[in-house]
C-alpha cells in the first residue's frame, strides 16, 4: 500500500527523535513567564508566543507535541486562530501534531469535526467514542490518526471506566475491544494501526490488560511527571520485545513538568533543557535502561 | 434563593412560546438556499447568514435554539467567529441557546471548556461524562446549564450505552444515575435541575426507564422529525401530570425538517411556517392533545 498512513509518520517521527515524549501545549495565562505577558495585551497573542517559544524549544527533543483545544477556545475565535497558526508551525518544525480536543458526535456532525481537525491541520485527534464505536469513522475515513479514550488517569474515571459489565470486563476492557476492531482494517507497514487509545500512566493496574486487548494500538499515555505517572507506570504499556520508539506502541505526554521547568534564566532554554531531560527519560523506559 | 438559574430561565423560555420544541442549527453549505449561497464567497459568512434567518424566523415560534458546534468548527477559527455572533444574535431575540459541543475533559482543561462556552455567550452546553461525572462540575459551576449525553439515538450507540452492567443496570443507566447525584444540589424554583441529559427520541423503549431514573432532570431530545423520532416517543419521556412546556422536563429538537422545509417560494416564510408547525406538534405531546 502507498498511502502514507498517520501511523507510519508517527512511528518515523519517533524514531527521528529517539524517543516516545510528546510535549502538550496546555497554555495557561498566569503561569507564562512575565516577559511574554509583559509583551502582549491579548492573552491570546500572549499564549500564541509563548507556545511558538516552546515549539522551537522542543524541536529536535521530541517528535510529537499535543495542543489543548481548551486552552485555545477559552479565548474564543481569536483563540482558535492562534491555534490553527501553531499547529502550522509545528507542522513546519518537522513536529507531528495530535490535537487534544477529546471531540465526539454522531453521523455528520462527526464528519464535521473531522473536517474541523483537517482544516486545523492537525495530524491526529483524541476522541470520545462513548457515542458509538462508528462515530470514529469519519475521523479515520478522513486520513487522521485517532485516540480514543479508553482508561484516563483523574481518580473520578473509575465511576464511569472501572465499572464491571456482566459477563466480566469493564467498561474501559469493552471500549477497548472497540478500538482495537475499529484499527484491524487501518494498520501501517510499522504494523500498528491509526487507531489508538489514551491510557492513563496512573491506571497502570490495568496497563497490562489493556495491552493485551489492544495489541496493535499506540497508547497516548497523559500524566507523566506532574501528574503522578512514572516511568514503571509507563512500562507496563510499552509493547513486548519493542526496540525502537516508533515500536514501542506508547507516546507519553508531559505539559507542565515541561512548560514550567522553574528556575531562573532565559525561559526558551530552560523549556528546552525540561524537554531534553523528559526525552530520556522516556526513552530509557523503552530502551535498555 | 435569588440567583436566576439556568432551569428557570430555561422554563420561562417554554411557557413563553408554549411548547418545547427546539430548532437545531445544523447548517450544512450545500443544503442553502440558493440566494443565501450565490450572495457569500466564504462558507462561514454563507451559513452565517442563513442560521440570522433562521432565528429571526423561528423567534416566537420556539424559545430554544441549539447550534451545532462541528458545523462552524469546520471553517476554522472564521467559522467560530460566525458562531459567536450567531449566539449574541440569539439571545438579543429573547432566545434561551444549548451550544451543542459534547464536550468533555478533566481537571482544569474541563475548566477551560467551560469558560469557553461562557465566553461564546451560550446558556447551556452538552456534555460526555465518560472520564466521570465529576468532570462535569466546572460548567455547573461556571453558572451553565448542561446536558449530558446519557442515550442517543444513532443505531451504533447501542454497543457502548445499551452493554449491561453487572448487577443489572446498563451504561446508560449507570450513567443517568450520575446525572441525578450532579442535579441534586442544583434545582431551580421550577424544581427542575441545572443538570439535563440527552436521551433521543428514537429509544423510547428505554424511555420510561430513564424518566423514573431522572425524575428532576429535563431530557434534551434530538432526533424528532427527520431523524425518525415521533410523538409517542417523546410522550415516554414527558414527566407524569406536567401541565405547562417549561414544567415538561423535556426540549424537543429538530434540525432538518425546520431548516429545510422544501417547496418554493421565501425561504424565511417557509422556515417560520415549519417551525410553526412543528412547535404545535410538540406542544401536542404534553397538553391534552
Amino acid at each position: 500500500m502507498s498511502q502514507d498512513r498517520f501511523i507510519d509518520r508517527l512511528a518515523r517521527a519517533l524514531d527521528g527523535a529517539g524517543t516516545p515524549a510528546c510535549v502538550g501545549l496546555d497554555p495557561v495565562l498566569e503561569r507564562l513567564p512575565e516577559s511574554v505577558r509583559a509583551g502582549h495585551w491579548e492573552p491570546a497573542r500572549a499564549i500564541g508566543a509563548f507556545c511558538k517559544g516552546v515549539i522551537d524549544a522542543v524541536a529536535g527533543r521530541v517528535g510529537v507535541v499535543k495542543p489543548q483545544a481548551a486552552c485555545f477556545e477559552r479565548y474564543g475565535s481569536a483563540g482558535v486562530a492562534v491555534l490553527e497558526h501553531l499547529v502550522e508551525h509545528a507542522r513546519e518544525r518537522g513536529l507531528v501534531v495530535i490535537l487534544d480536543a477529546k471531540r465526539g458526535d454522531i453521523g455528520v456532525s462527526a464528519e464535521h469535526y473531522a473536517a474541523a481537525v483537517r482544516h486545523m491541520g492537525a495530524d491526529a485527534v483524541t476522541v470520545n467514542a462513548y457515542l458509538g464505536p462508528s462515530t470514529v469513522e469519519p475521523y479515520l475515513d478522513a486520513g487522521l490518526g485517532v485516540f480514543v479514550l479508553v482508561r484516563t488517569s483523574n481518580p473520578d474515571s473509575d465511576a464511569v471506566q472501572a465499572r464491571e459489565l456482566a459477563g466480566g470486563t469493564t467498561v474501559a476492557g469493552m471500549m477497548a475491544g472497540h478500538v482495537r476492531e475499529l484499527g484491524r482494517t487501518r494498520l501501517g507497514s510499522c504494523g500498528l494501526s491509526d487507531a489508538g487509545a489514551v491510557v492513563g500512566a496512573t491506571k497502570a493496574s490495568d496497563g497490562a490488560m489493556l495491552r493485551g486487548l489492544m495489541p496493535e494500538q499506540v497508547f497516548l499515555v497523559p500524566g507523566y511527571g506532574a501528574q503522578g505517572g512514572t516511568a514503571d507506570d509507563v512500562r507496563a504499556l510499552v509493547r513486548e520485545g519493542a526496540g525502537s520508539a516508533g515500536a514501542s506502541g506508547v507516546v507519553v505526554n508531559a505539559s507542565r513538568s515541561v512548560l514550567y521547568p522553574g528556575g531562573g534564566g532565559d525561559w526558551c532554554e530552560a523549556i528546552a533543557r525540561a524537554a531534553g531531560e523528559f526525552a530520556r527519560d522516556v526513552a530509557g523506559v523503552i530502551g535498555p535502561g
